[in-house]
């Protein structure tokens, strides 16, 4: 029976007192600090949190016969695991080439219609094995947990095809087995039509309601089920049908939502209570008011509008209306390639204009709530499981000042230590 | 006398070709490539590069009784070592505390007025010990070799004052002493007019011209001199005067152009023959045209109008027009804290539309003409300084598609190893 105590945290940013509700509007700006902080883990929770006076008599008064860790917070602001409820982060292969294209003038749309695209990771990936799959998406979960990203959303979708959609999920679980980062799974057949149902989405759609949910729920391979809802994928009415039948299922709904024109996913969500509604850069203002009255979280995903070179969503018109806000590296080989979701913090202060709370709030109790998880991680608080990240700043304000720099000093998950002084001490 | 033999590069960018005269136009857009490459490096100097086998043989024929260290860059990039042409590093403090102030929509001016901005960096600057500005800058020293920065430009700038301006400039010659990272210096004191001369800019003109610039010239602390040049800084009569000054002393010009409004600095860059003119975001159609008929290096600091929310600069325009661009983080406490110029680099494909091609030569050999120091830095080349970085990237392209992540795996500093597997091996 160890224990570890974190002593004089320059300040803990411990958002506290919203696992049971996102946090809306005002809400999302408070993030519950405590300066000069101390925390305990115990058998990998979080036991006492509070001023480092309190932290150290209870360490004091909790420890006879037990090993204590001390780690030092000195001048370091604590935070809860960062959390990423939106990646594609099991597949194969690069697209590295597309860039020039797009710098060219390639949008979207052209490069997935001329053979590259989703369609040419579905390919790397279906030529994958299993151990070459585990094998790159272990350097991302690497790269994720360096990063200060302690729990991530993974959704399949590079598959298409019935059993390389279970094999992604499949090295979801085990990654989720085998590394620290844990991975919750999402079922995504419908994230583009595979060359073999060109011409006949709707043959697609039975394939993916009839085979594919079924299949993956008896295997007990996901917790959600996604769709591309967008002109050019999916129709709203396929989306509502897939989204249906994974309900019946037991898979709980979430939308890739107007990321490219007004499309009506965000009411689609709306009507179907979806936990969230992802992208929304051209969500609809009734949509945004009804994801509001409906709890739907919105995924905001400023990488993507980055590396794409398009105009971020309309985050403080979303927080204005009462729609709770996460965000998300929406990692994928496509259109955000990247595992740094502090510097997807960043670009939501600078291009969404969100504030430094609200982007910390969005990266750890939204996010939670994004993956049905607000119950076990994103606070810290006495009770919840010990992620919690170290960063190498006075202050949570410093976090988006000094930007595009990895400022994690040390990570802990379930209440161990795999990142000290910003190098991975795991396995 | 040992050997380093760098075997099986995925990709070497050597941008050779170009120590004469920085590159222009399409000439930027070349790297000079070898695929599965090798290099050589005897005392600390590139003595052969080229293609793998035929540096296998040259270490054969001439490691006759020296020890040879061989470093596997299979599957890696190789790319000089990166330089920064544009940086405050030396100050101290932080200034967190403005990000909230500007996303509510004040401006650079609006904080300078207030008592914020530079001369609160002055203030910390001034307060501080030789000793207390040698640790702060070590830490950003450290980090810019992280991110593969081999060799930085340093300006003063935040003394503003006779003993605080050579203090900085010390400083900046102990570190480039003491650190693996070469500092090259720039006076800077017309940076802003300090409190004490306030409403009488011009005395303060008379102090740099008559005082400080005399000074750092005697004590050689410096090469080039540099000018705010800017409406509420300094005006282009004064910014003349100031630069004609430092010519005088063996200072030569550059010059902060064009930032906010447009005014006329790239033409007096031109005019003066300046090595460089930086920031440039309205430079007008004349400017630019003079700068390329004149061989003015165009410093872009996308870093920059990102963090303050603007538009960045019209680098196609100035690549199309035939101005050398350079890039640089400008790394300073107020509109620029960052230290990665691979980040910067990714900003400037995806915000300024420049090829992954133009960024690599950008920060490579363009910058290295930008400090006067393209005959020793800035390509792998026989007979230059073995600075080198070797990425986690199968190509080029890569580095500007895996975006905001630290994808340096080792570093070479004149020929020693100082960052392998990512991690610091000096000091
Ligand atoms: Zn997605
Ligand atoms: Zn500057």
């Amino acid at each position: 029976m160890s224990m570890i105590y974190i002593r004089n945290a320059a300040q803990i940013a411990t958002l506290s007192g919203a696992s049971t509700k996102p946090k809306t509007g005002k809400e999302m700006d408070e993030l519950d600090l405590i300066e000069d902080g101390g925390i305990v883990i115990e058998d990998g929770m979080f036991t006492f949190v509070g001023s480092n006076e309190d932290a150290f008599r209870y360490v004091e008064s909790h420890s006879m016969s037990k090993q204590v860790l001390v780690l030092s917070a000195e001048g370091k602001t604590v935070t809860p695991g960062l959390i990423d409820p939106h990646t594609h982060v099991v597949f194969a292969g690069s697209r590295e080439f597309e860039l020039n294209l797009r710098l060219q003038g390639a949008k979207y749309m052209d490069i997935l219609n001329a053979g590259g695209g989703i369609l040419y990771s579905t390919e790397r990936t279906r030529e994958a094995t299993e151990e070459q799959l585990i094998a790159e998406t272990t350097k991302r979960l690497d790269r994720f947990l360096a990063y200060g990203v302690t729990t991530i959303e993974a959704k399949s979708g590079y598959g298409l095809r019935i059993e390389d959609e279970l094999k992604q999920l499949r090295v979801a679980r085990q990654l989720n087995a085998a590394h620290p980062v844990d991975l919750v799974s999402t079922f995504m057949g419908a994230h583009a039509v595979p060359a073999e149902f060109k011409g006949n989405t709707e043959g697609f759609v039975r394939t993916v309601i009839e085979e594919m949910i079924p299949a993956v729920a008896r295997e007990e391979l996901a917790e959600f089920c996604d769709v591309f809802c967008e002109e050019g994928a999916f129709t709203v009415e396929q989306s509502r049908e897939i989204l249906v039948a994974g309900k019946k299922w037991g898979l709980k709904p979430k939308i890739h939502a107007d990321e490219i024109v007004p499309y009506g996913g965000a009411e689609l969500a709306a009507e179907l209570g979806a936990v969230s509604a992802d992208h929304l850069l051209h969500a609809s203002e009734e949509g945004i008011k009804l994801m509001a009255e409906n709890g739907v979280i919105a995924v905001l995903l400023p990488g993507t509008a980055f590396f794409l070179m398009v105009q971020p969503a309309a985050a403080r018109a979303m927080i204005n209306a009462g729609v709770p806000v996460a965000l998300s590296t929406d990692r994928n080989p496509g259109s955000s390639p990247t595992e740094s979701l502090p510097f997807i913090m960043n670009l939501a202060c600078l291009t969404m204009k969100m504030t430094p709370a609200e982007v910390l709030s969005a990266c750890t109790i939204n996010a939670a709530h994004a993956i049905n998880r607000a119950n076990v991680i994103g606070s810290i608080e006495v009770g919840k499981q010990a992620d919690l990240v170290m960063f190498d700043a006075p202050n949570y304000l410093y976090l988006q000042y000094h930007y595009a720099v990895n400022l994690v000093d040390t990570v802990l998950k379930k209440g161990e230590v795999v990142i000290q002084n910003g190098k991975r001490v795991y396995g």
